[in-house]
């Protein structure tokens, strides 16, 4: 179930890279390396960071192959997808909570200390789109307006929590997970964001 | 022979980063640091996600003397060097098979899938040419009009259909490379260019 | 002594990234992300290449609280920052002095040859402050104008000179960091830069 959620998160993360770079008038080539780049270069930075080499997608093809379909349904279905932006920000939503879980995990397995965990978890989920803007030369959004990582930094706090009461793993997951999603689904709605920090030079 | 062409490879790179730092007016920290992230950038970050470590350049200074020399060079011909723009382009297409060549061959010795394999290769031959371009804030040119890294992954699938057959190393290394440097002089010369996506918001 | 010096340089340049972000109105996290970045890029970067793994300040939360408290201060005391900006600058250039040293020392420690040391000394002072860049999507200002790396280097090739006298660690960390301070407060008072390389296209 989880690896599912994985995989649906890893397949809307390439389609809104993909999405993004079509609309930078990439060509292919560079259409398919932003998709892969914003689906696991979060993942990618993480493991290289912690030393966890080969990093992930060298070692199980699972991901190239679901990015590699996401670039294609993309680019088959591109004036098709406005009308299912909402799933798309669903899926995308799944993937930021699993995300997150996956990088902490991570981090756990590395027996580092909570903070890091959560950096790592953030890391994994947002770090994707940061390089992606970098690679589009804009400013990454998630450092601009858009309420995103700061949700993960949250789920992380509420993760830890939870397990110093001694949940049971699955439990965790499945709770973290869902207050990430859910508090996600309302910033969108409600358009929740950060402002900036107001300075005068 | 395979040695010598690499130091070719690495010198053109080198040598194309330093003119096109020197195109943005960078001081000469700056051309030097463009230059060498050119040249070595691309394995850099193949050897970091392999777990490759103290990364390639750090073990063997051959790489530091050349980009040196080569921003040496730039600085002190550069106004003749419009004048070998095509003994350039020669010498940076060597680079491009070689690079191609020396990536595969890593994710061979680390045993990894012929897809990463490929990935590998490619990243060794054109990433180098990416974080110079995001190091001068242009979005990078592969991903624009140049067909350049779809012919690495061409002759990373030419190496391994070839590899299926049984050929000695030497001929596999000798016809991927041929194969690479072919259709990438044909690209230059009759303008082949990856189109973008049309996609209309 | 010297760890008491590397926590000023942390602050010092988590506040200098703090202070760039906010001129370019990001939001808190992205405000807080520059300034982690900028603190302790250069020697995440340093760390990734040699393969020290997890890299440093996950296995010291020291520099984490460090860059939340130069975060928190920054913010607070925005307003009154412009008035301490030669404090500032002075505890930036301890921090270039330090990082430098930090950065010799590991090259040392994993063997490296003496020209991998001075750059991965540069690499631990400098690129901080070039992803900082990069993540503002600016071309990095120390490869335009500033003369801040060349200073490294210099500083790097006097603690070399100055180990062949086998003089004792203390004394050269010493004379080398003063080096380096003495130089940078110099370049910055005098405004001695670097001029780009003029070529006409």
């Amino acid at each position: 179930m989880f690896h599912l959620l994985d995989i649906i998160g890893t397949m809307a993360f390439a389609m809104s890279g993909a999405l993004t770079a079509m609309s930078k008038k990439l060509d292919p080539f560079g259409v398919f390396i932003i998709a892969f780049v914003t689906a696991v270069g979060g993942g990618t930075l993480r493991d290289v960071m912690i030393g966890r080499t080969p990093v992930g997608w060298m070692q199980d093809l699972t991901y190239v192959y679901v990015i590699i379909l996401g670039f294609i349904l993309t680019i088959l279905f591109r004036k098709k997808l406005d009308k299912l932006r909402t799933s798309l920000a669903l899926f995308d939503t799944i993937g930021l909570g699993v995300f997150t879980l996956i990088g902490i995990q991570k981090g756990i397995d590395y027996q580092l200390h909570p903070v890091i965990c959560i950096a790592l978890g953030t890391m994994t989920a947002c770090f994707g789109g940061v390089i992606r803007d970098i690679l589009c030369t804009e400013i990454p959004v998630i450092f601009r307006e858009e309420i995103y990582a700061t949700i993960c930094i949250l789920g992380g706090i509420v993760f830890f929590i939870l397990r110093k009461m001694n949940l049971e793993n699955d439990v965790l997951y499945l709770i973290t997970s869902l207050v990430i999603i859910a508090v996600r689904l309302m910033a969108v709605k409600y358009k929740w964001h950060l402002s900036p920090i107001e300075h005068k030079k």
